[in-house]
């Protein structure tokens, strides 16, 4: 049985899953951010994972980034896998505009969390939704 | 004709080419790291590839980081498409360790870069040639 990494899960709030991937938007007001998490018990890395789940990881990665560019007005999709945190093997695609709070540095490390209200949360995972082709 | 831009070109060496893709190795004594540039004039995001195009970044991306996990005894490789200050498409893919410089920091935007002397960016050119399938 997988099991979301806890770190991952205490910044994230749930969006979809299905037998493959969760899907999890980090809870920060700054940025559109969406983590995909392969469900491969013990992934650290891409090349960790079986090759049909590793292809699905990355064609829903790619929709999911052609999505939240559209919904979310973004002027850049920053996509990565890095882990030097958490180990459990996760994919960050995240919607970036020039006038976001860390252009043009990358998000990882940047400053603290802005945490999200229920509200702004919902509408945000609302539209991360309606982008969402898990198939 | 594909051109690779200026400003990844004058940061990093030739390492191989095909038809599709450029293997370019950054030159920074600091951490063994690799840019795939896919030659798709305009594309910026990973969705501006076609699907074929997509998919074979992303299988050698995967083989690459795989190769370069052992090569380099990384204890993390950290994949990334981000962007922001080159807008041409291009896939990092670094070779981590935790007695690294910038560890457990990303390596975008961490300090400078230290540029290599001619023989050790040869050895380590050479190191990555050995990973690397094209196919």
């Amino acid at each position: 049985m997988f099991q979301l990494d806890p770190t991952l899960a205490a910044d994230s709030h749930a969006v979809a899953e299905d037998e493959d991937l969760i899907v999890r938007m980090i809870d920060d007001a700054r940025f559109p951010w969406v983590l995909l998490v392969p469900k491969w018990t013990g992934a650290r890395e891409l090349h960790d994972l079986p090759s049909a789940l590793f292809e699905k990881t990355m064609r829903v990665t790619r929709s999911l980034g052609n999505a939240m560019k559209a919904e979310f007005r973004a002027d850049k999709i920053n996509t990565a896998a890095i882990g030097n945190m958490v180990p459990q093997l996760h994919v960050h695609i995240v919607a970036r505009r020039q006038d976001d709070a860390a252009w043009p540095a990358p998000v990882w490390g940047f400053e603290s969390m802005v945490r999200m209200n229920d509200e702004d949360a919902e509408a945000r995972i609302t539209l991360i939704r309606e982008g969402l082709r898990l198939g």
